[in-house]
């Protein structure tokens, strides 16, 4: 089966040099019209995925709509802030028998809505496709360099789930299947905020265990979302949840985790951001996050002190210390 | 109430330093001859906690009855290869009225038995302590450096759990309290196999991608075992499970990382003992994990690999790949 991949960011041609290494036919379609020049020429992403030559399985495109109708599996790997409009586009030449794999981690801001959600409403009922999510721990450029990586499929069908599984397995990538697509989505993108949180105590140099109290804490608040928001609790113990958090809280490679780490040295959001050339996702799921977390009532006391430091000012060291004063109280 | 620390070592050294900063009267018993005076004279222990002075509510014994018989609260922080033992040592003079909380994280060889359980046959029915355990993310230097820390308190009955957590409690350190001891203590116990694994992994070079798909895996195996043992699933996901995981195997201070890493390097365990003065529960904690998961018919791909490149020198390089290329699954 051909796929194609929409997003030439660097898990897009991460994920096109693994499909491509695997000898399978894929359309790779850029945004940016000086990257899509770039690989014409040199087949080297430069700017997001340096140091790797696409095989000649991948072509790559400027023309959205010709590449997501040439393919029976379309991989999306665009932030979400450009999700709705990008699915506009494609929604006329979307087929009932293409399965869509969502590939990004964030939340709508305006509506909440996770991505599939916005795709379920955006593309026409006749001619939806399967939707499916990929996630898990896969910073693009260990993908890249064919370190073993495990990432998690979720369709709410099995086949279109195995479908996806049986193509882009092999031993250096290795695709478990789930059918809890909220949660797969919601862990993904939840799990930014908590990588906020991480390179905050990070840069105040609070160590191991600081962080490791914030990613159980962190994961014990973004599993209470979820399970309000229609998630199952063993996606938050999988690669999705777990495995994405640890990833994300722990490596310099994140870019949440990096946005954290520039406020936690006292620099202003603008400044943090402009850092990374790469969406930093969990700026705005953080917004997201405090809006879904009122509307369910649900507590998420590290969130909402991502929330102060991020829009309110509030002084980092102190944000902590307000969360190592709360009420003692069972696990 | 006053309290008793039983072991001089990193961890028995950082939580008695902290209850003297708590002003909390305590005994800290050090079994090492050489260290006891020097603690007489410095106040130091330069071995396994430099760089700190305890304050003048510590007092230091080499009697080890005195010390377990001189306070409500007995905390016992010995490696698990010393603990029946040292049980019997103190049995005669235990009492019903005294909390005892284990600080052990690690399975009795012989028996398989955890170690309340442990405390509980050696320990005169009539006069059995109410047995508590103490876990989770806290890497003792960490502790002494005041950086903010979280732990779990198990105990079956809720008042014993919540005194020691309204004693030991601070700005710095926080902790929570949970009834399942089983859990508590298996966690604790049993990642220690997984951050052997991580070092392994990290010692070939295949970074955070595979990282994080073996604490998340790791996770899923350890848990499986835990339940069949009568723990329950919220401890795993909790400070005492993932909490402590991602702490153990993303950390250089760790000691069973280290052992990992140094096999990935292909030195062959000996060496890697040797590399460290302190004992690395993980290697003897395989074994326990090879032995209640074959009585109990769970599958553990990861630990088994683990005890296969500890005791059967496979290579680690093959372990690894062979992990990657097991039957693919649903999560």
């Amino acid at each position: 089966m051909d796929a194609a991949v929409i997003g030439g960011g660097s898990w897009g041609s991460a994920l096109a040099l693994h499909l491509g290494r695997l000898h399978i036919k894929t359309n790779l379609w850029i945004r940016e019209k000086e990257i899509f020049k770039e690989l014409l020429k040199t087949r080297q992403n430069k700017r997001f995925l340096p140091g790797y030559c696409f095989p000649p399985e991948i072509d790559f495109s400027a023309d959205i709509r010709d590449t997501a109708s040439s393919a029976g599996i379309v991989f999306i790997a665009v932030p979400s802030g450009f999700c709705r409009p990008l699915y506009r586009k494609i929604a006329p030449v979307m087929r009932k028998d293409q399965i869509v794999v969502s590939l990004t981690k964030g939340i709508e801001a305006a509506s909440l809505m996770r991505m599939t959600e916005v795709m379920a409403e955006v593309f026409p009922a006749r001619s939806l496709p399967r939707l499916a999510v990929l996630s898990g721990p896969s910073f693009a450029r260990e993908v890249a360099a064919k370190h073993p990586t495990a990432v998690v499929i979720a369709c709410s069908e099995g086949e279109p789930a195995r479908t996806v599984q049986g193509l882009i397995s092999n031993i250096h990538f290795r695709a478990y299947t789930s059918s809890d697509v909220a949660g797969v989505e919601l862990a993904g993108a939840l799990k930014n905020v908590i990588a906020v949180a991480c390179g905050i105590s990070d840069a105040l140099r609070f160590g191991p265990n600081t962080r490791a109290a914030l990613i159980t804490r962190g994961l014990a608040e973004i599993t209470r979302l979820g399970l309000r928001l229609g998630a199952k609790k063993e996606t938050f113990l999988g690669l999705a949840g777990i495995g994405d958090l640890a990833l994300t809280c722990t490596a310099r490679l994140s870019r949440n985790y990096r946005v954290g780490y520039e406020l936690g040295k006292g620099h202003p959001l603008a400044g943090a951001l402009a850092g990374t050339r790469m969406v930093a996702e969990g700026v705005t799921t953080t917004v997201s996050v405090r809006n879904l977390a009122r509307r369910e009532g649900v507590e998420m006391p590290i969130s909402a002190e991502v929330y102060r430091v991020l829009y309110e000012k509030k002084n980092p060291r102190r944000s902590l210390g307000d969360l190592m004063l709360r009420r003692l109280k069972d696990e």
